[in-house]
């Protein structure tokens, strides 16, 4: 059944401290829409879904499999299957995330 | 291999006109970062990829299944496989829609 979902409606889930996510599963994909507050950090980690990193707004310093940039809006950030990545957010920040397959983790 | 994306790097591609995007293929997902003109309309179509559109600026009326909304930023609609859905940009939009699996015929 199609959903329009209110993303204020949804649970907030605290990914890391200062890392908050609203959550679309569904079935297949993981959509978080992820608030982070300058100055956290998303520790080094990997998972076997693939993750595509969409920034919207402020700036996200990103390390991907060794390579670190600022990333900005207009930036997208593809990082495959079990690769190393974290994230530090320079400033307040919103993402987008997408995951494949679904985060059953997130649940 | 992890790639960062600057998406006006990327070639815009005309889905319909006033409906133009810049496309991300992983080879599971697509996620297409669309720029709407205020007026133009996507028809009704469907298809068996599932989308989530998720609106990150300006009005989007959008139909499915039937059900009519006016969507704004803040919000996010679950289209599953083969649903009928349609749009009209109510003002000038910037969408992320999310396809799985990939759109083989965006490419």
């Amino acid at each position: 059944m199609h959903e329009f979902i209110e993303l204020l409606g949804l649970p907030e889930r605290e990914l890391v401290p200062g890392f908050n996510a609203r959550l679309i599963h569904t079935g297949k994909v993981t959509i978080a829409h992820v608030q982070a507050r300058k100055g956290s950090v998303l520790p080094a980690h990997k998972h076997f879904h693939e993750q595509v990193t969409n920034v919207i707004n402020g700036e996200l310093e990103m390390t991907v499999g060794g390579e670190t940039k600022i990333c900005t809006p207009g930036m997208s950030v593809t990082i495959p299957s079990n690769v190393l990545h974290s994230a530090r957010a320079v400033t307040d920040c919103y993402l987008i995330d997408v995951f494949y397959p679904e985060r059953e983790d997130y649940k």
